[in-house]
């Protein structure tokens, strides 16, 4: 097929500063976790500029060890051994005709600094609010440490320029250093650096001349600059300083390019908005008006993924390049895509920030729609080139819910003849019923983009409606192997992580009791007072809380953990989660957990009631005083998200007739997802994807090795015990 | 000085199994986050056999990637890049002559897995408790996958061999496979290998007596248990079934030596017991009568530091061997210092669990005690050998806190002429007070062991009570040098990482407003409510709560973060935290923060009041709705542990004065800890070492560099694409 001239607009090229990018699309810069893994980052981003992204930009990089942001994993500017790793990672960008950046970032007063144990400046001597439980405090910069920050930027820069990029981007987001100076939240100076809007800019302003002139006419200058933190008075609003200090360096001649956002490091979220929250281009009405008050390039982002509101955005003048870092991960071949006209094959992003919560777990990012995410390198894998099976064979997969979709598609790419089964009349498994959840309506391109391939391939036979296989039915079907990917159902009895026990009293059964299936299926919720009971820590008891909400339930949730959906803290929706509840009077009790459920009564235990010191309770036996104190919750109907259940009875009667496979010619039986171990859908996508790819291995069932990258002991290592510190102090270096 | 005959016991040797250690010194197995820097762990190992442990352990080690604890770091045995890395650890330890020992550790169910993304085994199918959050299953293991995880361990076993262990120990502690298949909480089987004890001990027994077939007769098979996990009726009690199992595994003769201990992984702060809820020994009821029951060598841990005391938990048939984990890494030395008679110098483990803290940040771990402790590798740090300048000088160093202390002392064992002066009567600075905290006692063993140490040497003039110094005092002493650690002081005001403001109202010279220093000074708390107000999330603030409730004040703690005293997360005292406010009737309030104090009223506001969307709120002006609820408190006092604020003063005077220092003969003024920033003491510490050693450097007011140890690009990489999985699945391989 061939683009759609509507699309033209996007493949034209842009000029910033020295450097031409080949079209309109940013892969902006995102953190990763894998920058101590060189092999394994560079593969990642020089992905993007195969799949047709003009610029390709590094995760945050932190430019001296005095903003070490450790233990997240940020990429680093601060020695040779940087220079050589960063210095792949641009030969790969550039072998696929991408521009490279890097971000420079200096966030001291918010970065732990838990490797290089150093001190840190900013504008003020003042706590950060993003490590609040931590300790972590800048000093006071006089003006020869301001000389020195600005010395750390410039040494940065010529380090990026000899690694090979093309660009430096200054984060002036993320509440890094040049915002602390512009935020009268945080800059509490009063002298020619603090006070006046023009002396909190004068940081930023001095920061970006020096790198100008340092390598502004070799490299691109540009900075990523949050337009309005919409966090309030005492910080940035777009409607006040954020578009007047655009227009303040304007006139100053000293920004290639603007990058803009919403949002701060506390609530990067914000930036990073997920589908729960945020709906494509939600900053649109923050950046408006940015575009017209600078004479250079704009750069907007907005979980673009559609060709169509990448070319209404430009067109209306909110930006010139279309900024993405989410959607280039899920899809790192958008441009190409949209090129070549396969608009229908983009695997949108589907905003679960599950990329997200993988890095503040300090963690390797992953990705729910590409499972090739983090795995070019170090198993070899490509998001669009699965190779051919060097024996074809006919695989059954039980099951279409994320996980055999994935095996399905994956083993298709293949050349396999593939039957994808399932009971459904439609694709998706459980996760058709997510995908109704209110909120979560995004997370349906799950289903919608493994639809549309499966559908483009020939060699699969999706069989939808059909009876649930019996282990006899399998046996009978023909396949050479077969691939159960049968799920998991939510316990209906309340079995949770914090006893490993049922509740006395409770099965879903009862008119009373409810799981997130049946909610789905339309069981109804009684009258009155609601308890979601949460032993799984992620979205489904949220939906539920709010469905109940919604239909006017005084809703509770009880949770035994320490934070009420605690995993959405890695999301970075906690707030907002919290703040959703709040104005829908959803309340919720932490550290809590049910024993039964009688009349209307949820009994309940503190889990913390028992002593904290040890005691002879008994002669001879030692221990807690244990208390027995009881919460009773008034509840007139308990849905319960406690755990997940696997559907493993046809894994395990096929196994058990394993004497019966030859005969059947059967070469093996696998599972994967759920059905093993319940699992978020990534995960799943990810065993989905992983059996496809090695389904001639002698073990299917379990993953080869991938390459690990660590320091093993004799390679190089840099610095050396003796080097000296770059100097930074005195006057500038430019 | 010579050995304590009273001491001599403590140096006999010990036979189990075909080893013998040369004296009953024992370092325990414990994690670290170094395992991916091989010559920083090598280094930090092998410092233990130097100081005169007989036998030194690594820290858990993953045996195989089911068991992928990543992001936490653990030691692994995966391949031949793990073999390398260890066998420069036992190198070293072996250099020293101590015997080198490696846990094997299988924990799937209670494993994020994020690294290998692989699915685990375990007795049941049931989600993990101790990532409750996180969505961590195991899959129920068949017979079959019970053969493979006993081959995992033995294919782990014959690595461990070929790294050049001495011993294994299979973790049988913290919750691991084999206490999974013991406790009834995770051993739901109806098979062989569930239902009765016996049934549930197989799996244990089977996987030992593999271990001994394979190597046992090179290398010694030993077992780290938990015999009582304290943690009620459904899991592992000594009086029940701990020590049952132990004469149960005795008779079949095939553990070499038993490490036992208590808690389980979900709170393994049982086992690290913090000084503020565990005295040294405590386990001492739970494991009595063990080691009765056994005919092998017994380890106990307790916190020891005192020879006395390990004199006589040994003499009282409690253990064989003491072991250590934290007092070991707090010195090194230990036994050496026993070993010639210089008990006085023991830097004793002050029980603060920072190194916990640290590790279970998936960070690198350091000391508050021993400021060498990561650094013996990348920054050449030796705990006991600092080496002699090379240029000695007279220093002056103003303030005798935590970091003035330590970089008195450091500088007097370089052989420089040092003046530690304070205005204080008593060496410590705050931290004096804070050793005054309920609960906080041993954290004064932080002073005790500096003072012990300064007295020691003929350098040091230690010059307390003096009146504070002035600039014009500073610039006439006569130093060459000057170090200012003149500490910080709490907020008056209640300023405080959520706003960054003071609050109205409120500051500390009204009678019903407190800071700690002033509690700790005998300023009166009013009658009635109290709040303590935490912005700072570690343990002043529960101090401040304990002492008023223990003067019968009904407390309540108001917290910005989402959990109270978030930092407790990390030293694992967070549930004991919580207990013992539960015991004490205090109560918390988190995501709460003041605006004002008036009357007897706190004005507080929910965090989340805002809305989640947002919206057009004025013509052309987006953002959230913002909401204006107040929480009202009722309060008589409030105490603010909101913020600390630098004592700088000194230092910028001096800076003023920059032109003054050479006619002074004075080289450089630095400034160290808190003085600079806030920050735990251990950082404090860490950075007054750090200025002693490297005063003679360029610019000793930052640090020099460090080894990096991180996969530099073009280094090897282990394992390879196409490498094969190592087979375990099928027959036992022993």
């Amino acid at each position: 097929m061939s683009r759609d001239p509507r699309h033209d607009l996007l493949f034209e090229p842009v000029t910033f500063g020295p450097k031409t990018t080949r079209n309109r699309f940013w892969a902006t810069s995102h953190s990763s976790g894998y920058p101590d893994r060189p092999g394994t980052h560079a593969s990642f981003r020089a992905m993007k500029a195969e799949g047709g992204w003009g610029v390709v930009n590094t995760g945050f990089c932190s430019i001296h060890p005095e903003s070490d942001e450790y233990p997240w994993t940020s990429s680093r500017l601060w020695d040779e051994g940087d220079v050589i790793n960063l210095g792949h990672l641009t030969e790969e960008i550039h072998k696929h005709g991408g521009l490279a950046g890097v971000q420079l970032w200096y966030n001291g007063m918010h970065s732990p600094r838990y490797e290089s144990r150093e001190s840190a400046r900013g504008p003020s001597g003042l706590p950060s609010n993003v490590f609040p439980e931590r300790n972590v405090y800048a000093a006071w910069a006089s003006e020869d440490d301001i000389k020195a920050l600005i010395n750390m930027y410039v040494l940065a820069a010529y380090r990026a320029e000899e690694a090979g990029f093309d660009l430096v981007e200054v984060s002036g987001g993320d509440t890094t250093v040049p915002l602390q100076f512009l935020e009268t939240r945080y800059n509490k100076r009063t002298d020619r650096y603090g006070g006046s809007f023009e002396n909190r800019a004068r940081f930023y302003v001095e920061l970006m001349t020096a790198l100008k002139k340092a390598v502004g006419d070799r490299l691109a200058v540009t900075t990523r600059f949050e337009v309005d933190t919409i966090n309030g008075d005492h910080r940035i609003k777009h409607f006040e300083e954020g578009l007047g200090f655009m227009e303040l360096m304007n006139k100053e001649g000293i920004v290639d390019l603007w990058s803009i956002k919403i949002g701060d490091y506390e609530e990067w979220g914000e930036d990073a908005g997920s589908s729960r929250f945020r709906k494509p281009n939600w900053a649109a009405p923050f950046v408006a008006g940015a575009r017209d008050l600078v004479d250079v390039p704009v750069v907007s982002n907005g979980r673009f993924t559609s060709p169509d509101d990448m070319v209404t955005a430009i067109k209306a003048g909110q930006c010139d390049l279309i900024g993405a870092a989410r959607p280039s991960i899920a899809d790192p071949f958008i441009p190409n895509k949209i090129a070549e006209g396969r608009v229908d094959e983009i695997r949108e992003c589907i905003g679960c920030n599950m990329c997200v919560s993988r890095m503040q777990q300090q963690a390797l990012m992953y990705c729910t729609q590409n499972p090739t995410t983090g795995e070019e390198y170090r198993r070899g894998w490509h998001p669009e080139e699965t190779g051919t099976s060097p024996s074809p064979s006919a695989v059954l997969v039980v099951g279409a819910g994320p996980a055999g979709m994935e095996a399905a598609l994956t083993l298709a790419r293949r050349g396999h003849e593939v039957h994808l089964r399932d009971s459904a009349e439609a694709l998706g498994g459980h996760w058709r019923a997510v995908a109704r959840y209110p909120r979560c309506s995004e997370y349906g391109r799950l289903i919608t983009y493994r639809e549309v391939m499966l559908e483009k391939h020939k060699n699969v036979s999706v069989q939808l409606g059909v009876p649930a296989m019996s282990a006899q039915e399998v046996l009978d079907y023909g396949a050479e192997k077969v691939i159960l990917a049968t799920g998991s159902h939510w316990s209906p009895v309340g079995l949770g992580p914090e006893t490993h026990e049922p509740l006395e009293n409770v099965h879903a059964d009862l008119p009373n009791v409810l799981t997130p299936e049946q909610v789905s299926a339309g069981k109804p919720i009684p009258e009155g007072k609601v308890v979601v009971l949460d032993g799984d820590g992620h979205f489904t008891g949220f939906a539920m809380a709010e469905i109940a909400a919604d239909l006017g339930r005084e809703t509770t949730i009880v949770t035994n953990t320490h934070d009420v959906f605690e995993y959405s803290k890695f999301t970075m929706e906690m707030p907002n989660n919290k703040r959703a509840m709040y104005e829908k009077g959803i309340t919720f009790l932490r550290n809590h957990w049910a024993t039964g459920y009688a009349g209307n009564v949820l009994r309940l235990f503190y889990l913390y009631r028992d002593t904290a010191g040890l005691y002879e309770t008994a002669p001879g036996q030692w221990g807690r005083r244990f208390g027995d104190d009881v919460v009773e919750l008034e509840c007139d109907a308990l849905i319960l998200t406690t755990s997940r259940v696997p559907d493993d009875s046809l894994y395990w009667e096929l196994i058990e007739r394993k004497g019966e496979w030859a005969e059947a010619e059967i070469d093996g039986v696998y599972r994967i997802g759920d059905c093993v171990q319940p699992r978020h859908a990534m995960d799943a996508i990810f065993e989905g994807h992983r059996v496809g790819m090695e389904l001639e291995s002698p073990d299917p069932q379990r993953p080869l090795p991938f390459i690990r990258e660590r320091q093993i002991w004799g390679a190089p290592t840099i610095p050396q015990l003796g080097d000296q510190r770059p100097v930074v102090e005195g006057e500038l270096l430019v």
